[in-house]
């Protein structure tokens, strides 16, 4: 049964999502601000600046006007930069009804109000936050339009909501998990952006293989202690859009944030890898993110203070990835949240 | 203060641990059963077969004999080949003496018995498996001897013993953490093999990072799975042992369990894969123990199963990688051991 499903916006991970729905016989309509870009999808099928050389489906069309992308869709895909969420979804609003199933992919917080994306989408769409379904885990769009078997977590207070997202998504080579805990989910996806821009950093400085399992391992502990802090599971952390996308993006050169973090490494000013990377690189902003919560928490997060000296303090990037191999920790509990572990379980 | 320390044999890991040693200013004594490799790292301070291109310490001598090599050690570390552990425990008895520290760095089962590789060893010397500690985590030895920043862990019941372990090779390259679960260290060592072996055969077969990190995902929550039913700390699975290890293993080159993966994913033969690596493959030996303890303890290893398919009866890898994507749970906390973790933290 042929659906209309709208995708906003226009990127590398909104393109491949419209690509999966569209082999799953839907009708995508996706919004861009872009009218060059939206020129290319339709005539060209192709979106080269964010997904080259792949070929889209025809039955993936693109618009400048949200009423057309969206009028008659029975689910709403907001996919845009997390800097962008919270006008996308307000531009959506008078467009929008409340049968509509919203979902968003989007890995950040606003970086001014510390707010995570499903209070952004429900504060400006006035829907109830449940109500929402967050897709996350370890999905190089690159892949995904090129059919290599994936795997995904679709999270959502709302069981009907999570289960009718499972099923837009699901296929032979899109495989959706359901989980109910939204705030794991996003806040897993948002905080891992961070680790891999430090495992990029490792690399960048020819540490070795070691030397990042080290830092993702800690890194892990440091996101589930911080996550479980804020009320998450701790086995989010342990599932797909946790270990398993923290391992794509921090081992995989498609990933902008190990890229990045890389580049840095290497010696690069902020400015300068910004601007040859030429897309939005989540990490960053969350890196800034993630360092405003944990000093109003007061929940220890070594590597994120690090790199937050490295991006925004100016602070010597080698220097600062020593001071992290450096530190002196006794048991191997210490580097893993025991008692929040405890606390959520008893 | 410079002390004597035997090093049992002279692989990848043990001359890599011999330099660690060394740097720490010991003495270190390599006990191989090859005269021409002992005359090699004697003459040349070379163990080309196994660090190529890699110049030893002149601190480092090696020998055939083991009462030369044992003979007034302070510590005596065992880092033989599994299926070897055994006999050269047996061969150190008549020249081992019960204030000698044991340490072991294996990761596999005794096949035919199922038996751990302090229980081995504790069985051979007649010393409690209490006091023997087992080191561990994510340290390619080829980045060890070229003092890269790694980190271990070291653990064992008796908190001396380890903390005596921890300070005979902590240094600033080489970090050691202390840990008291000395079963989930062992177990998590052994079993991470089994999915860096599937993530090789992933990669081999031509899938890709998504693939391979949903495989690393399903594969942790399945050893930790075990692991619990066996009486480990699921915590342990978290650490430097479990995913540090799995990561490294998983996604390196360096990786001799990834790189047999990888040619059986090709379609190579079991045999010539084997020939062609000329060193021990140790995941191919633990996913046959695996498969005989999940049968026994009755838990489910999905991809434990597929794997012994492949290696032990002849099974299609394509056809045995793509059953094990096809699965299908519907929530994703179905592929974490929920319950096991809460039984632990009850």
């Amino acid at each position: 049964m042929s659906e209309k499903i709208a995708v906003l916006v226009a990127g590398s991970w909104g393109t491949a999502l419209a690509s999966v729905l569209a082999a799953n016989n839907n009708n995508v309509s996706v919004w861009t601000r872009n009218e060059q870009q939206a020129a290319e999808i339709n005539e060209k099928h192709t979106n080269e600046h964010y997904l080259p050389g792949s070929i889209l489906s025809d039955r993936i069309s693109a618009t400048t006007d949200m009423q057309t992308a969206v009028s008659g869709a029975r689910a709403v895909i907001i996919v845009s930069p997390s800097a962008a969420a919270r006008q996308v979804a307000r531009s959506l609003k008078a467009h929008f009804s409340k049968d509509m199933l919203v979902v968003h992919a989007i890995k950040g917080f606003e970086t001014e109000t510390l707010k995570r994306m499903s209070t952004v989408i429900s504060e400006e769409l006035e829907v109830a936050e449940g109500d929402i379904a967050v897709l996350s885990g370890p999905s190089h769009a690159e892949e995904v339009v090129k059919k290599c078997p994936t795997t995904v977590v679709v999270a959502s207070s709302n069981e009907k909501a999570a289960q009718a997202a499972q099923g837009l998504f699901m296929n032979s080579y899109f495989r959706v998990y359901t989980n109910r805990d939204l705030l794991g989910v996003e806040l897993s996806g948002a905080l891992k952006n961070i680790i891999a821009l430090g495992a990029g950093m490792s690399d960048g400085l020819g540490f070795g293989d070691n030397a990042k399992a080290a830092l993702l391992t800690r890194g892990l502990a440091e996101i589930t202690r911080a996550g479980v802090e804020m009320g998450a599971n701790p086995l989010t952390f342990a599932g797909l859009a946790g270990i398993g996308d923290l391992v794509v993006t921090a081992t995989s050169r498609h990933s902008r944030n190990w890229r990045a973090g890389s580049l840095l490494g290497q010696g690069q000013q902020l400015d300068a890898v910004l601007e040859s990377m030429g897309m939005v690189v989540e990490g960053i902003r969350t890196t800034k993110a993630a360092y405003a919560i944990s000093q109003k928490l007061g929940v220890q997060m070594p590597i994120t203070e690090v790199l937050y000296g490295v991006l925004f303090e100016g602070r010597d990037v080698r220097k600062a990835v020593e001071a992290l191999m450096g530190r002196d920790p006794k048991t191997e509990m210490e580097v893993m949240p025991l008692q929040t572990w405890e606390q959520w379980h008893s």
